[in-house]
């Protein structure tokens, strides 16, 4: 294989004030680096888009280090090994890595890994990677489902929410989605064989939700927020779980709403019901146990136990535009860039 | 000993809007009741007072019933039997009862505990009772608390809180209370060990907590909520863990706070520090557990590694008075009514 010559990349302009823009992105042609003893260069083929990306563009305190202006926008890849120094990786395999939004990138072993023959390698980007490990540790460690509960979870058709509703039918609740319109609450009760799913742009929205949870919700899986939440809050149960994935609802709010202050009225009805709301961070939590997760998923994706649906993308170009779309729940299915073939 | 012959009790007359006042509540005096049999007949000795009676005045969807309007005011009582009808109590005899806001009543095994040989039987409403039970599992069962980790409460002086912070104290954790008022945060600090109590009424509670947890706060026992908790958050660590166990800023309310609406706010916080706040209701979620506390927490009595504190009114007809100062921090230590010698 002839060595590339120019790198494309996305680097972040400038930070967003609300909505990302176009503006805060901006595309560069750089040459491609060469690898030192013990590295490889890759090319990306698949660029994962994922909402949490937001928060790295911003540089409020968070759990992670922000993207400096003008550095390469960051997010995981499935790569092909163009070039290799390190005897352990040969042209030709294919790695999970995390080389961002650029078409080349170097690595050493400690910023892949392997992915052997999978049938379907951008999978490893969603269903089989951090989306994946995130709906099932969330449900299944905070959440802690009980046969006959019932789990709510919202962006239902999305990366994360698909894999929570279907383990959650894996281990015997009723599942009930919310999701962006007909096409996806048709896939989600249809496709993915929740038991039930309801338009979040309904106007009675609460009301839809109350009536699909005739004994209340015991888990809900909570990754967007606001008006969501604000229908879940009444109907979750005595000793119901919360596990707090994301908030993409909130993601480009740039101060709180006015008007009543609910933060005691939230803390008294999670007294009052014994509920249980925690926080977690995939990889900080549970990076440990990718190998348990990807073992198990690996096997219900084999035996037709979980389905999975993805949004690609075509080309480095356009993924500022996808990106922004992903936060308006534009997409439907997991959101991936191809960038080379 | 000759029967009693007049029962003197305290009913709810009216449900208090905001804070209770004297109009709420109704003194009567209605014949003693004779035991059939398989009954005694009590004499209450003490009464605890406690903050959760102030969600039973009101008729608000809650975790238990509502007092009924012109019924006996509930409450925990140590009593002596006076009058057996059942073969395993005898007359003299010292039992727990859940007989109220009265002089005299009637149980069988079902609602009665015997105390056996008590130092110091009030010490069943507080240190060795619900509140100390409350305190005890509240911190280790849903905070955790590791050595060497900071541990705050508030009502620090209180029957709960006194009790969280000696058991975090003895768990190896630096722990910082807040109590009303420099006599109660001297008392934190010499006579219970704290190291550092802080006055909730200095203007600059916010700062001074926060020059006391140099370190964050790794486990935050609420029981106030309000200025207590705002001045709490910004400091929760990673991973922090809040035992919701009350809430007695709000129980007066009458409706939230105009302003900003934090809702959103906490749980953005929760998630991006991977906080766990979790509600319990003592006797709901830890209730079988109270002989493996008891036995506990007399032990540590006998060693003096706990040391408790009791505020004892007396007279029945100064019940109303006493619980609607408790409210407003009134009192000093375990606030106990004295019914009977």
């Amino acid at each position: 294989m002839s060595a590339p010559q120019q790198n494309r990349r996305i680097v972040l302009a400038s930070r967003p004030v609300g909505e990302p823009t176009a503006e805060n992105f901006r595309l560069e042609t750089v040459p491609v680096p060469s690898p030192a003893e013990g590295q490889v260069l890759l090319q990306a083929l698949y660029l994962s888009l994922d909402p949490y990306m937001r928060g790295r563009m911003s540089d409020a305190k968070s759990y992670a280090a922000p993207v400096e202006l003008n550095a390469v926008m960051v997010g995981a890849t499935v790569c092909r090994v163009v070039e290799s120094r390190h005897a352990d990786y040969a042209e030709g395999e294919l790695v999970l890595a995390y080389t961002g939004w650029q078409d080349y990138a170097l690595a050493d072993e400690r910023g892949m890994r392997k992915l052997g023959q999978l049938a379907h390698p951008s999978a490893a980007l969603g269903v089989l990677g951090m989306p994946g490990l995130t709906g099932y540790m969330g449900l299944l460690d905070i959440g802690e489902p009980k046969a006959g509960e019932t789990v709510v979870v919202a962006a239902a058709s999305g990366a994360v929410g698909s894999v929570v509703g279907q383990v959650a039918k894996i281990k015997g609740c009723r599942v009930v989605g919310i999701a962006g319109g007909p096409e996806k609450c048709r896939y989600v009760v249809e496709e993915l064989g929740f038991d039930a799913c309801i338009d979040h742009r309904a106007p009675d929205l609460a009301e839809q939700l109350a009536a699909a949870c005739p004994n209340g919700i015991d888990v809900y899986f909570e990754n967007v927020g606001g008006a969501v939440f604000d229908a879940v809050l009444p109907l979750l149960n005595t000793k119901a779980r919360v596990p707090l994935c994301g908030l993409i609802s909130q993601y480009n709010a740039t101060g709180l709403p006015v008007g009543e202050d609910r933060m005691p009225h939230l803390m008294v009805q999670l007294l009052k019901r014994r509920i249980r709301m925690q926080g977690f961070i995939v990889f900080d939590d549970y990076g440990h146990r990718y190998g348990e997760f990807f073992d198990t998923m690996n096997a219900w994706l084999a035996e037709g136990k979980i389905k999975f649906r993805e949004d690609i993308v075509e080309g480095l170009e356009n993924a500022p535009q996808a990106f922004i779309g992903l936060l308006k729940g534009k997409n439907f299915g997991k959101l991936v860039i191809q960038l080379n073939k």
